[in-house]
C-alpha cells in the first residue's frame, strides 16, 4: 500500500522513518497509547480504518488487536503542525494496553492532582 | 533539577536521552501537542508544574508560554507501560500551537470521520 504523496510530502520522520501516533478514544477522550509508525503503516491505517503500527522491537507491522482481539477502529486521523505525530481517534475494542489496562497511562502516576 | 532516582530508573530513552511528551487538556480531553522531554524537563515540570520541554532544534529547555503567555498548568504525568511516554493533563492558556490554533492538531485532518 502506497501513502498518498500530498501527505507523505508533509510528514517529518526521524533518522529510522519513523513518526509518532497518538491513539485517543473516541467516546471518552481517554489517551490510550502512543506508539510508532512509517509511510506503510500511516497508508495501512488510513486505508483499512484499523490502526496499524510499526514496531522498532520486532521490526514489523502490527495491526492493534490482531492477536489479542483488542482492535481498533479509526474514526478520524490528523496530522500535527510540524509533521511529526498523528492523533488517531478511536473506538477501541477491550483494553488498549497490552497490561490489560484500559489504556497504557493507567499504572504510573508521577504527579497527582493538585 | 534533578529527577527523582525511582522515576529516573523507569525511563526509557531514545539514543538522544529524550521520550515522548503528550500534553492533554483536563478539562476538554483534548489533545494539544507532543513534545519532547529529558529527564531534567520531566523534573522541572513535576517541580514548577509548567509544562516544560526539550527542544530539539534549539538544544535548549522551554518552558511552554514562557514567551507567549499561553502557559501549561500541569494537573496530572503520568508514565506509560513501557516507560518512553508521559502524558500531562493541564489547563492550557490560550491556544496551544503556536500558529494559535488551541491544538497542534487542528488543521490536517489526513482522514474524516466516518
Amino acid at each position: 500500500m502506497s501513502l498518498d504523496p500530498a501527505i507523505a510530502a508533509r510528514l517529518k520522520r526521524n533518522d529510522a522513518g519513523l513518526f509518532s501516533a497518538v491513539a485517543q478514544e473516541r467516546a471518552t477522550g481517554a489517551v490510550l497509547m502512543v506508539a510508532w509508525m512509517d509511510d506503510e503503516a500511516l497508508a495501512r491505517t488510513l486505508e483499512t480504518r484499523k490502526g496499524t503500527y510499526y514496531s522498532r522491537s520486532r521490526q514489523q507491522y502490527w495491526v492493534k488487536g490482531e492477536t489479542s482481539g483488542h482492535t481498533q477502529y479509526v474514526h478520524e486521523v490528523r496530522l500535527d503542525c510540524d509533521g511529526d505525530t498523528v492523533l488517531l481517534l478511536v473506538d477501541q475494542e477491550g483494553a488498549a494496553c497490552h497490561t490489560g489496562t484500559h489504556t497504557c497511562f493507567d499504572a504510573d502516576v508521577l504527579l497527582v492532582d493538585s
